[in-house]
């Protein structure tokens, strides 16, 4: 966390992306010293006119004065702007909150030339404090005098908060021939639950496609992705996934898609649903104090909501976490994990599987079940966990991380 | 865990109560060599004729076989004795499983002169691996000939796994003018939620009540007690609770009560809720690396369910239990789980309190707020936290403990 030097996550990716520009947006960062000394904590998006806009929220029932205020401007369906500041979360904090937001937004908006309800919202860090939104004065309008379409990894790191390395990740896909371009950052690192993972995610392309049609692509786009990914269970106040689409390319031919169903977005989808995966499987490689990446797949559930189910309560447990940061392949939590998870299951008919090896079979123990070959497998950094239940076609994938003291040692004092 | 010494908990009981001896009941206690070394690990509790026997069991969809046993002789509602081993949880043993509870009973019905569907098991421990029942052979028999009414310690001992204390208590109460006496063990210190927690718990009674009558009485009990502690979520495959009633009083000219509303049993149902409750919270102040007991009261919700829920929430949350772990007053994390429970809030509502210290006020941070004041509080042993949510009359009040580095190193390695 802030003022310690924490090192990077062992899992963090041994390569970055080269981050291509998206024409129509550029970034700056700044030092508003909300509450970090020596980094920057706020983040500037410029977009061109035109801007398509569509967003995905916590679920959470005590949603933060960002989260209220994003909501509240996303039915118009354009922004021109985006302001994200780490450090406070500006949640709980009442009338203040709202006070906070409003003013947030106006001071941008003078800085962008545009109107306060075309700039979009998000913050991150402590909740219940009030967050002092007069500290953007003077910040962004020297942040609009240097937008720089290529500061990917400058913006990615304005929005950390404990997190050890800065997320972001990029696609191409083509709408009718015509190539465009995603780029997206992403932060998170503890208070990381579906639905959505604690987490800011940014995504930006040079598609045009409408509003209504965005929305569809990423409300269906995070089911797979930032929604099948945990860290500790907890569902922050402040989940946002805001993706932003200049529509640069119809300069370049590309005509405006209306419709998430249109033949021509399946490539973009693809590429969206891929983009989005990466990032949230970096922030699950970021997971506070992880030193494994548990990737879970449940599969012969009588749904694929049941199996998600499944896979959740075996990804939340934290007897298999620590399990697995012990490099202790005790499949008997797993057992467990199905067992409390409430949904149908036949214990005589699951089976069990580490990466390759299976450790149990309907039911009990795998009579070939190797100790030494298991144990070996759990040394790596990603562990693969199979269940397969044996009672119907459904599935699905989560991923997680292990429990460390680390974890513990982390939250243990963060305010402090 | 076995093999190592572990402190006890520094929240154990200051005070250990002499546990009278039930009439009808005697114990004796051995070491079968189950998975521990040097210390009793299975314990044969004998019963006198017509015992009645009610039950409370996991929820898991992966019950152990033992569960599956008692569950099948529930219906007959007599037991006439009560085998419990640690180390081994007998779970997820497949039909090796079923066959170990048989030759158990068979053997316990053997060394105690009665049938085997007379017997009541428990097993807890290692999950998947095969039970060897034979260990039992000899041991259970021997066991039987130096039953004793007052070994309740030895007994709250031999049931132990990473427990750091033997738990133990009792109650008096009266039936129509007649003294009936109550006394409890119990083990439980990780993989402890509702419903149950993970934990074993016996009582006995020399009260002579129908066997429907204490069913209902024991169902009704857990609720408020045993169904509101959770150490981390974690629901086990073998939750048993079992409730013994000898009717050694009917000498004494208590006649027996056939139904559970009856007025007479207004004084016992008192005191059985009392000395549940008063076994769970130590399962809580056990919890495996616990340094605080949390007990978390939410008010003015929609209804008493609704109430739990968010009380499970917080009691549940990671982010929560490092938080007092850190002796942080991260009041905010609350606010967080409150927000992710699903349950209806009104977030601009709630108000929280630590103690008597009110930290937050209708949807803020209360402005009268003192972080020395609530430093201070947060070293106490005990962290009372109360959330008020302003929108009904539902309360519930539920009973955790932190979450400290010490707990995954505990379950970073309990199989090695």
């Amino acid at each position: 966390m802030a003022g310690k030097s924490v090192p990077v996550s062992p899992l963090a990716p041994k390569k970055v992306p080269k981050m291509p520009a998206i024409e129509g947006v550029a970034f700056a960062t700044a030092e508003a010293g909300i509450r970090y000394k020596g980094r920057t904590d706020v983040l500037l998006a410029r977009f061109s006119k035109g801007t398509a806009m569509a967003g995905v929220f916590t679920r959470s029932k005590c949603p933060s004065a960002p989260v209220d205020w994003c909501r509240s401007i996303l039915p118009g369906g354009r922004a021109a702007g985006l302001v994200v500041n780490s450090g406070n979360a500006n949640a709980f904090t009442g009338l203040k909150g709202r006070e906070a937001v409003a003013l947030t937004a106006k001071i941008a908006a003078k800085a962008l030339g545009c109107k306060p309800e075309d700039v979009a919202l998000a913050s991150t860090g402590v909740i219940g404090e009030p967050l002092d939104a007069t500290k953007f004065e003077g910040v962004l309008a020297d942040c609009a005098t240097r937008v720089n379409p290529t500061a990917f990894m400058d913006a990615a790191r304005a929005i950390m908060t404990t997190d050890t390395f800065p997320k972001v990740a990029t696609r191409k896909a083509k709408i009718d021939g015509i190539p465009v371009t995603l780029s997206g950052i992403a932060k998170g690192a503890g208070m990381i639950a579906p639905d959505m993972a604690t987490m800011l995610s940014f995504v930006f392309t040079d598609a045009t496609i409408a509003p209504s049609a965005l929305q569809a692509l990423l409300s269906k786009g995070v089911k797979d992705s930032f929604n099948a990914v945990t860290v500790d269970s907890d569902t922050s106040t402040s989940d946002t996934l805001l993706l932003f689409a200049t529509g640069a390319a119809a300069a370049r031919g590309q005509m405006e898609v209306p419709d998430a169903k249109d033949r021509r977005l399946v490539g973009f989808k693809r590429a969206l649903n891929a983009l989005l995966l990466d990032l949230a499987v970096q922030v699950a490689r970021d997971g506070e104090g992880a030193r494994k990446l548990i990737s879970i797949a449940v599969e012969g559930a009588t749904s694929a909501r049941s199996a998600k189910k499944i896979a959740l309560s075996i990804a939340n447990s934290p007897l298999v976490k620590t399990a697995v940061a012990g490099e202790d392949a005790n499949w008997g939590r797993i057992v467990m994990a199905v067992g409390k998870a409430g949904e149908p299951a036949d214990r005589d008919r699951i089976s069990i599987r580490f990466g390759d090896i299976r450790v149990a079979h309907e039911g009990a123990r795998d009579p070939s079940y190797s100790e030494a070959a298991t144990t070996e497998y759990m040394k790596r950094d990603v562990i693969d966990i199979t269940v397969s239940l044996g009672i119907g076609r459904g599935k699905s994938r989560v991923y997680t991380c292990d429990l460390t003291k680390a974890y513990v040692e982390i939250n243990g004092d963060y305010r402090s």
